[in-house]
């Protein structure tokens, strides 16, 4: 069923989601709040942007002008209605593409920043058989691979340009591996724990093309407090 | 000077420490408590012990028979003083070398458990020009460089053997690198925040040899509060 949702309290932004599909979640308000934006930064691209939550959000923090590419047609086709119902078009431009074909669009060496809450499960991790394929494209790596999305962030990346990028923890060692081998220095994580006890589950962590190695890992993020509501770190990024 | 200090209040151990030279720190406090030792841990080694602080609180935790490898003549001979102190001959030996020569005492894969304080600082990070000789090598890595540690532990640990380092948390990414690339898998990362809103300055990190991918980042550690007092969770520490 497709619905209109509010994306954000403070700038009314409304969002169209297909509730048998999927909704946008946490981390697609974590990863651009987290992004090192400043006012050099005037192109932003967001590899896999689904129903568009992060160039939408994006656009109430930076004045950069923000592309995303979605694979879907139908995830493309919300993230267009969306995007027209807020009165975006002039900022916010979605392809509906394979990554894969962004050389149709863009020169190497374009952005000033890329930024993807991707796929975060391996094929081979099942998801549950009556997931739709809506579902089972946006969360398995079906029809990308990190280690693609990697490539593809190096490739479109300004020299010194930043990559963000959201995913599960237990992935961590193997992403740092890809990262570093291709020249994107990690400079900056932050974990995130979805209870003060718990393990950390996710991970927010920034890049720089060619950059300089010296990591800082920041103060973690805690999501729930033990009743399960969101503490007020969360609900302070829905209301801005 | 040299003095004799309380190294752990429950256990009433103490340790000899020559105050012109350097103190044990909270790192080697951490790093016994953190590593998971269990009832087929039956040998375990010390690399860099300095005056042998973790070897003794390892004695308080585990039955296994505990080695230290000490390349400073005078420090080694500070932490046979403490042993025969706490008469703890029978749990810990130290050895007077450098661990470049471990196979003149120990076969490959001999050990269940390597353990590690190593220097944190390169060689360039220039430390102040009057520090000791002593101090200099056991904070830089004058005599020893954490490549080298990397490859004396694969060497010496048995398969799927643990390996457990404290070290500082902007040199993280080349640590993985590096382990990664010696088969040690990182299975346990433990982030530590001198205070509650600082970015990370020390880790925790806990490897299997040849095992299987699959990290957990556990909970941070918080060490001070705003007044600067050690938390809770620290002194707890000091009270085994």
């Amino acid at each position: 069923m497709k619905v209109l949702n509010d994306l954000l309290g403070y700038n009314n932004l409304k969002i169209y989601q297909d509730t048998e599909w999927f909704s946008f979640s946490l981390d697609s308000v974590l990863l651009p709040n987290f992004v090192t934006l400043n006012k050099n930064t005037k192109k932003i691209l967001d590899l896999g942007t689904g129903n568009a939550p992060i160039p939408m959000i994006l656009s109430t923090i930076t004045d950069a002008k923000i592309f995303g590419i979605e694979i879907q047609k139908d995830v493309y086709e919300l993230a267009v209605e969306s995007i027209k119902y807020n009165n975006l078009e002039d900022r916010i431009k979605i392809i509906n593409d394979d990554m894969k074909n962004l050389d149709k669009y863009f020169n190497p060496n374009y952005f000033d920043v890329i930024i993807s809450n991707p796929p975060y499960f391996k094929i081979e991790e099942k998801s549950k058989k009556n997931d739709n394929i809506h579902k089972v494209i946006a969360r398995h790596e079906e029809k990308i691979k990190i280690e693609d999305i990697i490539l593809i962030a190096k490739k479109y990346l300004d020299n010194n340009g930043i990559f963000a990028l959201v995913h599960r923890t237990d992935r961590l060692i193997e992403i740092l591996d890809l990262l570093k081998k291709n020249n994107l220095e990690p400079k900056r994580i932050k974990f995130i724990y979805p209870k003060k006890e718990s393990n950390s589950n996710m991970f927010l962590i920034e890049c720089r093309k060619n950059g300089n190695p010296g990591l800082k890992v920041e103060k973690p993020l805690y999501v729930h407090n033990n009743n399960g509501d969101y503490l007020d770190e969360i609900n302070e990024l829905f209301r801005r």
